[in-house]
């Protein structure tokens, strides 16, 4: 229900020139925040710096028997594999240790099966006369990107409070130009949704057409929770495995939120098969990843139980940050009820739906205030948002002071739009 | 003048009863000594493994305003920019800065060429009926197998005293099939020579049929002298510009033989353009390259002046190593006159060009008493040397006593293959 609908147009009329005000002393403050991209703020760097000197001189840098300053190793350290193997309760043949970027692996795979094809592909993609992939939406852009740049057509699939739709999920991969699907499976970037164990099985028991079609399971949130305790999640390989699927998940994961944003060490966890393959295929590319670096984490993260506190620091800095947001969302948004949206327990992004037809103008607003956000649509195949509703809420970089700021003219913006809407401004 | 043909048969079958006897010693000493890949020694490592604490805490990793520890700044840090247009000779606009190996950028412009085109091809290689690589043999390898990756058919150009036969290029770039060449133009890989300021000049001046013809300009070993000073370089950006081909080239260099091996920084060095074109390629598999890595990097080297004399430390681990091949090769080899090499004075590698039909076997018997070696024909496309006759030496990973080991193991090997050859047997 919406509380604006209640208003004859001369009360809706009172309440534009009160925001209006608002807004435009906001805008004469002259801000310039941020709240476009899930970045760690300076405190959270700062409270991991330690990892900086770990590795004091050349003989820390030898571990069972290997220098990790030469060549070599190309799926990674062992100590490393066998990090990530306990982080997603996989096993450590299962893990290809990269570089600093996750999101370059993801790209790598869908790279190489357009060229070359994976291991169960007719042809490259490249040679197939269509190719689709599902996209889980609102998702996340770069993820939307790579199948884009690489000339799939994006397929939208609607985020329900456990998952993605996986009734619609089943009938797609039935179309066998249907080639794979995105997912963020735990704090789902941005809605903040954990799969239900439901839907991971149910995933894990597709039967697409296409015999190379693949899930591309980014579990970039894994230990990533701000409120509460660590929530444990299925090991995706092992569902595919026991439904007879090994092949057809590649699972995803880094440190960037961890210790440092871009400078850390990302994993791909895949089948015994599909590791060969890929080892095979990055050796093309590759002599060895950052063997240093992934010591460095080793030896500073420790363990999966050691990491997970070591989350318990950002997550007192992110904890107040949600809250803030939650808290402005709860007072100036809901009794409205034009919004909605849901409070997530980790991750990075609060994804709200506002008015329909009123995302875009209350983004341009927010900008002309000094208000930088993810652009509307961007949580969308091709950065169209049929609803133009979604929005994407960082509230990770700032300081809380200016996020607090932020936050005021956000709110002032999605409600001077929703007020130009009904009045037909 | 081979010294065996002025043998007669008898001779010859004492001589090699005598290489047999000293090879199933030295076979029986179970030795494992490794000459095959251009891996720095662990002296070396440890003579630059004060860069691992350069950056002692958060503040450290602040540079020009800039959060090396957060995303962003896809094409380096500028200050590490800076630093490589120092190097190389270019400018701070022209570099992109990657992440630890710069056989994944050269990969990442092959793949993109492939799938998506470059700034002037008319279409993608992957949608071109055939493609065409030149590959200078001896060259390098890992190179030569990115194009065949890819599809090309690799065409061999003969290495002369100053470079590549630019007479055969500047004929074979007249077929638009033929879209690229491999260089490592400083101390070749591995021949050791340098291309003359003439080769170079006519590289910049190719008239090549296909609009988008790319000379990948491997600068590997730019500051890589273990005799003698500092030898000036061309910078090709410069040359291609000025012959109005500013698009032409790519070119390419790493710290990993001046840092760590594959835990350094790599580099692209191309023309504005170019670099605005990756930019917008790269920004789709990544968000930014390990800048941390990279300043850490610019705060250990300093500038090029800087590394040039940490590249002395280097020298003084090198240059024994590289003597006691050459001086072993001069007092073993030289005197019986079948085999032919140049002593470099920077570099990995010396090529070695043994009797015809005899390189196959003599690394064969070399495993056979532990010593490995760059596997035979691995310097020449596909793998396949036409005359099996060079040879691919690495002496920079054992220490001096090992190496003296292998040569002699080696140069055994090398004459009990030839007399095998003279005796048929």
């Amino acid at each position: 229900m919406n509380a604006y609908s209640c208003k004859n147009a001369a009360e809706l009329e009172e309440l534009y020139a009160a925001e209006l005000q608002h807004f435009e002393s906001c805008k004469a403050q002259g801000l310039q925040l941020n709240m476009a991209r899930g970045k760690p703020a300076k405190l959270q760097l700062d409270m991991v710096s330690d990892i900086l000197t770990v590795l004091q001189n050349g003989d820390d840098c030898i571990v069972d028997g290997l220098d990790s300053r030469n060549y070599g190793e190309l799926a990674g350290l062992p100590c490393c594999r066998k990090y990530w193997a306990d982080v997603l309760g996989c096993k450590p043949e299962q893990i290809f240790v990269g570089g600093a970027a996750s999101l370059n692996m993801m790209f790598d795979v869908i790279s190489r099966a357009y060229t070359h094809g994976l291991l169960h592909s007719v042809r490259p993609w490249c040679r197939e006369e269509k190719i689709k992939f599902l996209c889980p939406s609102p998702g996340y852009d770069r993820h939307f990107s790579i199948s884009e740049f690489f000339g799939a057509e994006l397929i939208a699939i609607p985020m329900l409070a456990d998952g993605p739709d996986m009734d619609m999920v089943e009938q797609l991969v039935k179309d066998p130009q249907v080639k794979g699907i995105w997912c963020v499976p735990k704090y789902s970037n941005p809605t903040g949704i954990i799969f239900s164990d439901e839907v991971c099985r149910r995933f894990a028991n597709l039967k697409p057409a296409a015999p190379d079609f693949i899930i591309m399971w980014d579990n970039a949130y894994c230990l990533h929770e701000f409120e509460g305790e660590y929530v444990p999640f299925p090991d995706i390989l092992s569902l595919c495995e026991e439904a007879g699927n090994p092949d057809m998940v590649f699972e995803f994961a880094s440190t960037s939120k961890i210790t440092f944003a871009g400078g850390g060490v990302s994993v791909m966890a895949a089948s015994i098969g599909n590791i060969g393959y890929f080892t095979g295929v990055f050796g093309v590319q590759m002599i060895s990843y950052d063997k240093v670096n992934q010591l460095r984490h080793v030896r500073y993260l420790k363990d999966k139980a050691h990491t997970i506190e070591i989350m318990k620091r950002h997550a007192s800095v992110m904890a107040p940050k949600f809250a803030l947001v939650a808290d402005t969302l709860e007072r100036e948004i809901d009794p409205l009820g034009f919004a909605q949206w849901k409070r997530p327990k980790g991750g990075y992004f609060i994804s709200l739906n506002t008015m329909p037809g009123t995302a875009k103008r209350a983004l341009a607003l927010c900008k002309e205030a000094g208000v930088t956000m993810t652009t509307a649509g961007a949580t969308y195949p091709y950065g169209i948002d049929p609803n133009d509703s979604n929005i994407r809420i960082a509230p990770s970089l700032p300081p809380l002071e200016e996020l607090e700021k932020a936050m005021e003219v956000f709110c002032t913006c999605l409600k001077l739009a929703a007020l130009e809407k009904l009045l037909h401004k």
